[in-house]
């Protein structure tokens, strides 16, 4: 006579999980929330100052930054990852945050990862400006490996009509301004695995901290930032530099006949890129189109506005450098020179 | 020199993917729609109507039903198992589905089974009367096995300010109105699984269907009917029959000192049901407890308002059927009699 949680699945186990993340989730909650937590959904109320809102809804997950987090037992980041890979999807359209959910996919449960996860999520969303508004914690016994687990989300932002950010205005001779990520965001963690091997985890790098450490740094949350840049009138386009990297990302709004050069040099690459190039003899061409090798967005804008950007992106802490411009043609999409 | 491609991360295949796909998932906008696909995020307008719009979301996966479609190679129905969990959460608090986000995890591509997917989320998304807005399709190589999926989305919603459906006009005498579910929906397969064991589920059970097939039932989308009978005015109370069964889910919408007496043998038990039951020797009351043995959805009314709101849902081709009522007290939230 079996029954569910003989199974795999504990409901009780769930609804304690529920009831212990309940105060971080609610603290995300502003007072245009509607709804209690525990119903089927809670919404959000349009803020003021929006004549013709457009709702915009961007989705992603954290990759296989999980497994690092898995065995060295670090969780408090990945709500970050996550909260950044989807809010600033948003923030690449010129949306504002409004609004989170999150997706956590386990083997089985572990109370003190799945409660570390989801506190993280409600920290980010916190950051980012947005409430958690509701999130699904699925066990998947034999499906998923017992201690394996995956975080997914989706992210709700708003727009005025008509002030959507699409790159068609980005003209040649635009500036490209970079801003700083140190490190890897979410992205490209398949290959660190792969070059990583039997690395311990707990080794030093030359920075004093572990490998783990250094990978499992959490994402800068750019959002914040960029639409204080956007209200400044001066963006044209903006691209969040995520899968793909720089090849893959500022092709997605640069307009037809507009390509961009890319000056390598611009920046300074962070530590953590060229120890995981050093360590898999990766080739530079290949770190460049798997990882955001230190640039994590980027804002095309007029050459006569670019220090007013850069001072946004500054007064928010994230260091910025001109990496480039558009130029003619489609030839290259994305010229490193 | 590996590469990220020999990581086990094939960017030219996902994106041969999106092109696939695109389409099946264009065919899902509308009018209102902002934004154009590969963009960083889509978005959509508020439709005319709503004087003080609450903007609601939901989230869900589709659980370890994935297992038995990857096992039969059954695909076409898991994207109405995955909007109808997350629309039919938004239809519970009275709000109209407008848009959707997918998240599918692999293992490793396979471009037959991933389009298939997204194409099924696409036409649940056309059937619920909401735009596919975007999706994230990950790899994740050596962190699920290479066969593996994984299939989750959110939801967003519109309701009107004041109307949101809480169940707290809910009187004791009230009626519940319960929607007929010919199958599973989304939730219990980890039990199911666990009864199956080496059961072929190809072989025929007695109404001529393959097991696979029977278990494989895509959900009902119960939506637009339930939005329906919410513009009766008559609808006190909406539970959807999800994780939990209808002693899980009828007492979110229960107020203080209120509870609902349930008449077993009210409405007819889909044979699926029992056919699990058999073959696990599973108590009926842990049945009931996993399962929603035939009812997806229900509706609190006042008594003179059932024949009116059960209408609607006839309407919509569900069968339903008066299976309770609402009582006072709150020792037992939920007692089948």
């Amino acid at each position: 006579m079996p029954t569910y949680r003989e199974s795999g699945v504990d409901l009780h186990a769930a609804e304690e999980l529920v009831d212990q993340i309940g105060p971080a989730v609610q603290k995300t909650w502003n007072d245009r929330v509607v709804g209690g937590f525990g119903g089927f959904a809670a919404g959000i109320r349009i803020p003021p100052g929006f004549q013709e809102p457009v709702m915009m809804m961007s989705t992603d997950g954290v990759g296989t930054k999980v497994e690092l987090a898995r065995v060295t037992n670090r969780f408090d980041g990945l709500g970050f990852d996550l909260v950044a890979m989807c809010v600033d999807d948003l923030a690449a359209v010129g949306a504002r945050p409004l609004a989170f959910t999150d997706y956590l996919a386990v083997g089985a449960m572990r109370p003190h990862r799945d409660r570390a996860l989801i506190e993280s999520v409600a920290a980010a969303c916190s950051a980012a400006g947005c409430a958690l508004l509701g999130g699904e914690t699925a066990e998947h016994p034999g499906a998923m490996p017992i201690d394996a687990f995956d975080l997914a989300g989706a992210a709700l932002g708003i727009v005025e009509e008509g002030k959507v950010i699409t790159g068609a205005s980005i003209q040649i001779g635009d500036l490209v301004i970079g801003v700083e990520s140190p490190n890897l965001r979410s992205n490209g963690f398949s290959l660190v695995r792969a070059v990583l091997g039997d690395v311990d985890l707990e080794s030093l790098m030359d920075d004093g901290r572990s490998v783990g450490e250094a990978l499992l740094e959490p994402s800068v949350i750019y959002a914040p930032a960029v639409l204080d840049a956007v209200a400044t009138g001066a963006v044209r386009g903006l691209a969040h530099i995520t899968g793909g990297a720089l090849p893959g990302n500022l092709p997605r709004v640069l307009p037809p006949a507009c390509s961009a050069v890319i000056e390598l040099g611009a920046w300074e690459v962070p530590p953590v890129f060229r120890y995981v190039q050093d360590l898999g003899s990766i080739p530079e061409e290949e770190m460049f189109r798997t990882f955001n090798m230190g640039i994590g967005f980027a804002a095309f804008v007029g050459s006569a506005d670019a220090a007013e950007v850069q001072a946004v992106f500054a007064g928010h802490g994230h260091r910025s450098w001109v990496i480039g411009e558009a130029t003619a043609g489609e030839d290259d999409r994305v010229l490193f020179v």
